[in-house]
């Protein structure tokens, strides 16, 4: 009954995390819809607190509300860019930071941030726990889309208050992520941030601790 | 160069999602470690935004500090059973909703809400997105151990600001998570709350929307 998983898989799966990638850059053929149910599908399977499974998942497949999301990422990404001086706001304007004009699937995902589902529980003293369960369940997703070959990248530059009014959520609802997914158009075991020289990692060691 | 995921291993990664579970009943025998070096570099694998890498992890070893812990957890937790009425308040005090008393690992999860690692790129206009990548190392941390047959409980029902106090962190650290690692006592496909009556899960396509 209890699962057994072998070093093969281990292995696979070390790759899997190396190999994972926040895509910017994707190829436009769509992604089969039933592939796209079985990593819904999948991700569901995250942890959340107190059993509320918070997250919301919403298709956005309207070209017109496709290009206002669009708008709001490149009104915030010109006042990021100007926030930057010098070297840096140069290096900043060349990244490629989205890739929702090329992106075949949209997901725009949100967290009820008052679920019945789960009754409270967990969650009294650290409310963010459900937008917490929410990025388990992206993350879920992450990882199985790439186990198919399919990239996902996390845009960010966003106003999230602008992207609720465009989709017309809930009240309750906070956008947690805007995702963008498809089929990459190369593949890389860098960070596309730190091939551009804008920001590598740093070693682990810089970040534990022991009290 | 780019990795090919056989079926094989999407049969089993889907395994490893179906049976990761919350873990609050744990054996008593370390977890070695190398094993645990080794699961937090995976961990540390994990997506951030800008690159920042902004999780700062706290081994709690001090049983004097892992007493104070399960202080705060004990009052919360408390509070939290006085906070339902009847049945639910019954039930409420008959789960067990955390293992840090059995647990040989104790880990203190931060994340850094300015950390000087990304420059700032992708959190100005959604400055949570820090806390998220943080929970993103959870999330890979727990999948890792899983593959190893370790487990995870994650306690959320803390009062965040006496965690900081006690483990003395930085003032810019903010608390994702308090985790117990070690060996399960059991192992089972549905979650503790399922399995108890408190909450079950429910189907995908109530959390799916199309616009």
């Amino acid at each position: 009954m209890k699962p057994e998983f072998s070093e093969d898989f281990r292995h696979d799966f070390q790759t899997l995390l190396e190999w994972r990638r926040d895509v910017r850059r994707f190829r436009t053929d769509p992604v089969p819809p039933e592939t796209l149910d079985r990593l819904l599908h999948l991700a569901d399977l995250a942890p959340s607190v107190g059993n509320s499974q918070p997250w919301r998942i919403v298709l956005v497949e309207s070209a017109g509300n496709r290009d206002k999301v669009i708008e709001t990422f490149e009104a915030e990404n010109e006042a990021a860019a100007q926030s930057y001086a010098d070297e840096k706001a140069k290096l900043y304007r060349q990244l490629k930071l989205a890739g929702l004009k090329e992106a075949p699937v949209h997901l725009a995902i949100f967290s009820d941030e008052n679920p019945e589902q789960g009754h409270g529980l967990g969650r009294s003293t650290m409310h963010e726990t459900l937008a917490y369960s929410t990025v388990s369940m992206i993350h879920t997703f992450w990882l199985a889309a790439r186990t198919e070959g399919i990239g996902m990248g996390w845009v960010s530059i966003l106003d999230p208050e602008k992207v609720c009014r465009i989709l017309q959520v809930d009240d309750t609802w906070r956008l947690v992520a805007y995702l963008c997914v498809g089929f990459p158009e190369e593949e890389h075991i860098e960070p596309e941030l730190e091939r551009t020289g804008w920001q590598s990692r740093s070693p682990l060691e810089t970040r534990l601790f022991r009290r």
